[in-house]
């Protein structure tokens, strides 16, 4: 497709590349670049060039941010480690307001079919943090898919004989779901992991 | 919210700014960033000021070019003209192949309840376009809304004075939809309007 001039085109191009755009939601945005003030379209070009001059990874967790060590590894728990596959989990772990740890983020999973060895995931930098800081427990919060799964096992293991204790978020029925639209494997589950009231 | 360090805070505002983004979208976009090379970045910002250095207004039409006339009014039979509302019409207008006229971009049409008269809107001009090319006809193809409809019959009447001929895009069933949920106002145009087969 080449509706537009260059410019046009190219930025419609850099809008398509965001995860779940199409072509005519890129065109949508690129428009409305275009009819607003050059002013915040600067700031808007800035914004994008800071987050990559100033946004790294914490040299801790893995974290994005600003400074070499985030916010979270500077004044929390860090005896207490939960495990996420990515540093947008933390986000979402983060809601949880009671947690008071700290994270640590494996940028990815053990996965073969991705050719994802336990080498290309920072497996080794978890277990020196745990025999450095005299770490408690280790709370494995991967996803509950087989990827995810099977690398939660893998560190369990690893981690183990280290003297540390490794749990796994709890896998059962989302709260506010449906029984009747409760998929198998979960109900299974959910049923084998029954507490008594 | 603030989940986010500064710079990552700051850009989710930016992409939220978008239409039709939410947070969560804005959020997913601004990690996309973070977790993309430096190098497409750079070209991303560059894209969004390169954008608002070289488009501007065709000073015929209102069409965004990259020059002083665009390329449509460069090369196309400049004595037929079809009236739109934004820039953006043009591009779905463009998708029909065989119309070889020039456009005019109102920039809006007139709209009481938000205070939009007919001087806030580029009529002038196009009378002035019309005088100046001898232009044959002029069609009209607002949004078939009200606004859209009375700012048509409104430029007409100014129109046809100069002995121009001003025609409206027909209205009526739309190709491929199903007369079952056409609404009525649809349907009594089409059986108004309807022609010998």
């Amino acid at each position: 497709m080449n509706d537009f001039e260059e410019p046009i085109e190219k930025l419609i191009e850099y809008f398509k590349a965001l995860p779940g755009v199409g072509y005519k939601t890129a065109q949508r945005y690129a428009f409305f670049i275009i009819e607003n003030s050059k002013e915040k379209a600067e700031n808007f070009a800035n914004a994008i060039l800071e987050v990559k001059n100033k946004v790294k990874l914490c040299r801790e967790c893995g974290n994005y941010s600003t400074n070499d060590l985030c916010k979270i590894c500077e004044k929390r728990n860090n005896q207490l480690i939960c495990v996420v596959q990515e540093p947008k989990d933390i986000v979402s772990m983060e809601k949880v307001k009671s947690y008071d740890g700290v994270y640590h983020v494996l940028f990815g999973c053990i996965n073969p079919l991705e050719n994802k060895g336990p080498n290309d995931i920072k497996i080794k930098e978890l277990l020196s943090r745990v025999q450095k800081n005299n770490v408690k427990e280790v709370i494995m919060a991967t996803n509950p898919d087989v990827e995810g799964e099977a690398t939660a096992m893998y560190i369990a293991k690893l981690l183990k004989p280290l003297g540390v204790k490794v749990t796994r978020l709890a896998q059962g029925i989302s709260i506010g779901s449906d029984i009747e639209f409760a998929d198998e494997v979960t109900l299974e589950k959910a049923l084998k992991s029954r507490q008594e009231i």
